[in-house]
């Protein structure tokens, strides 16, 4: 049998070991955006690192300001094999809300589902489960050659849920010694179960909270309402003007700098057959929000959003309080699109903010990131032979898609070191990134690594 | 020295034991909106019982569906001294935010302040230890005459802080024990320290919770922005037309059924001499809110208002979470002045929130309690003999004020048993009233107790 059908029975027949390895992983809460779990983030970091070292790579834990990453490089067979990055992140999002968890976010459990056995954790497809796939892969070309068929580095972060703040710096103080041909990078969605894709363009995000701070101290509703400021009516007067009936954002300038998308790319996306009510329909929803005027997909992939991802303020208890309170907060995200200016939507964000909120309003911005849209060559070498690798597995044709998400990282690999990425992802639309009972398909998991020990060997000397 | 002075005597004498029973009944943290708490709400009525049955009153916990009552009664000297019915109540709002107190808010503490020591505790003002002064004043006509120169009732209920609602089914039932000449309520402020203050228009309140839900679990911004309802932004739009930017609220028909404010009114009003200014920079404000074109005791006195006493959704912790939330919820109070009609208004907002959210939000109201605002008829015995009693001891004319706050049970006590209320209330702005370190001056705890001796003293035989 070729050599490439002998590294797959080995990914094939280490499925048990990958999946045990996995579980070890999840099991630590690596929680970025809770600094009471720096510790475990540590330990998440040190668990990629020695996995690597096993495999011949020079391995370390290098610190940044915030929360270390993982590095490592393989020399690969030498020649004139290509240099491939990957990349990924081993923190998570915080697990709450608890109570709607049905197994212990950082117990992985598999359980039966529509589509076969599958792994519940936090972090079973946001990265880790994704990340499971490749190191899969390497673990495979490894045992059967005794090397891997490609130069390839590793560079896993910890702050991918908070925004990345140390990750810029780092790369641009380690260009050298990161510098490959192209980046490898799984932390998006196929398609479906059946159809694999590949993202070719990336919503980008501005992620930041305000504090609105009015009295010195909660006032009672009766003495001082229809004098004193409410500082919860404040944040949600202006909150509430982000957005028009149409579901057009207000900011001015906000959309500034964006393209239309061509209508070859609406039609393809058309051609999927993408059905919104039943999108809507397995949350319980029926009528879509956003732009009016839009279809799904390009609502979803291709234009931005604003969204309220917390507010609180005053009295959430049981019961009645008739209190003013002192203080009321919001976390914020707009989805950006290639074309937007995360800082000059900034700027205008607080301008539009504090032209809305009483002359006594305290007003207090936390930017937790920021980083612009962006869209990715489909004309590369590399994408012909990722898309020939999917079709070698799935037996069909991958998905050209966008993606909603935000992976800050590939503009910042684009800028810094001039590399494009390449976005091989296999998680599902119901995998229930950041919600209760995160999940990961052990299919997907299985035949996502395949696919990476296809495209090793499809790429390699 | 003449029977009245006896009596001061008396009450003066007595301040060290007034002071020491209002402790105690501090002690006991009767939070009516906590259901764990109802043990300490049943702990506290017993205790205003065991204290009225030493001095001859008939005294009982009477049950209701919610936190029980205290009714008792005392035969006065027989004839034809006129029966007075004491109201008060002896729950408490949640203390929280915790953190802000200087003192634990259930071990009172005494400490020195710009008028003198006071005592702070949750419920030292509102309400304990406003009944402290008529049960002191009790005392001292019980000590020094065996009995008191009326025929008194006294009703304290536990749950006046969530909106008495099972208050006028209870008084319904008893209107026969209940029957009396005048209601007597120390419930609401002094102008000054110096200036007592008889309250003689209240608003009235109608206040609720919207819960708002919409999809079946929380989701990931990115993978569901643009297409997925997101409850936050949805009550925030709608909570952010409530007021338009003048301050008039937009519920159509909220205004109806209000008389303007008599301009004979306006002007003592006027004459008092308020200072918005000094009112909010206290408070480290400055700059009013409220409807424009209004004077500051107008809009606090005489104008209907709509402020949101809490709010929540989504992420609330620490760093970011690109989260769209299942569900996000508010309370919401309005204070009425008289004329509205809080059944309409009621009815009439669930509309304005109906048809300002979208078609596939899942919305809840609970009311909390509705009450409309009343007038209270100035040219009565009672308060002839009320004026005359803070005169004699303050040496100047109370003021006649209006109340932001609502007392409900005054409303009840009209609609129910044709009574009127004395509102002669001892607190003070600065009270810090449903805040931390709510306090209570012991100068107005002092002169409160021998103002209520000496309004005994002239209504008496």
């Amino acid at each position: 049998m070729s050599r490439m059908d002998a590294v797959l029975a080995r990914v094939d027949a280490g499925m048990a070991e990958t999946e045990k390895r996995l579980d070890d992983w999840l099991r630590i809460a690596s929680i970025s955006a809770q600094p009471d779990h720096a510790a475990d983030c540590r330990k998440a970091a040190a668990f990629c690192r020695d996995e690597l070292a096993e495999l011949g790579f020079t391995a370390r834990v290098a610190d940044t300001p915030g929360l270390p990453v993982t590095i490592a490089h393989h020399p690969g067979p030498g020649g004139n094999a290509p240099h491939l990055l990957y990349y990924g992140h081993y923190d998570v999002q915080p697990p709450d809300p608890l109570e709607l968890w049905n197994s212990p976010p950082f117990e992985p459990t598999v359980v039966e589902g529509k589509l076969g056995r599958r792994v519940v954790a936090r972090g079973a497809v946001d990265d880790k489960g994704q990340m499971a796939m490749w190191l899969a892969a390497f673990r495979a070309w490894h045992a059967e050659t005794g090397t891997l068929p490609c130069k390839v580095s590793v560079l896993i972060e910890g702050e991918e849920e908070v925004g990345s703040a140390h990750l810029a710096d780092f790369i641009r103080a380690h260009r050298d010694e990161l510098k490959a041909d192209i980046v490898v990078i799984s932390d998006t969605n196929m398609w479906d179960i059946d159809t694999p894709a590949i993202a070719v363009s990336l919503r980008g995000m501005l992620n930041l909270q305000i504090d609105l701070k009015a009295s010195s101290r909660d006032l009672h509703s009766g003495l001082y309402g229809g004098s004193a400021l409410n500082p919860i009516n404040a944040l949600a007067t202006v909150l509430g003007q982000v957005r028009d009936g149409d579901g057009r954002i207000q900011i001015p300038g906000f959309y500034d700098g964006i393209r239309e998308t061509p209508a070859a790319q609406l039609e393809q996306w058309k051609s999927l057959g993408f059905s919104e009510q039943r999108f809507l329909g397995d949350l319980g929803l029926s009528v879509p929000t956003g732009e009016t005027g839009r279809t799904a997909l390009e609502r979803i992939w291709a234009r931005p959003t604003a969204d309220i991802n917390g507010i609180w303020g005053g009295y959430q208890g049981v019961g009645a309080k008739t209190v003013i309170a002192a203080e009321a907060g919001a976390k914020i995200s707009f989805r950006l699109v290639p074309g937007q200016d995360p800082a000059k939507i900034l700027t205008a964000f607080k301008q539009f903010v504090k032209e809305r909120v009483p002359a006594d309003a305290k007003l207090e911005f936390t930017v937790f990131g920021q980083s612009p849209g962006i869209e990715i060559a489909t004309d590369s070498r590399f994408m012909r032979e990722a898309i020939a690798a999917l079709s070698d597995e799935y037996g069909k044709q991958a998905a050209m898609i966008g993606s909603g998400g935000s992976i800050p990282v590939v503009e910042t690999f684009q800028r810094e070191l001039g590399l494009d990425s390449l976005l091989m992802g296999f998680g599902l639309e119901d995998d229930q990134v950041h919600s209760p009972n995160e999940k990961f398909e052990l299919r997907c998991l299985h035949q996502g690594a395949r696919s990476h020990a296809r495209l090793l060997g499809r790429l390699g000397a």
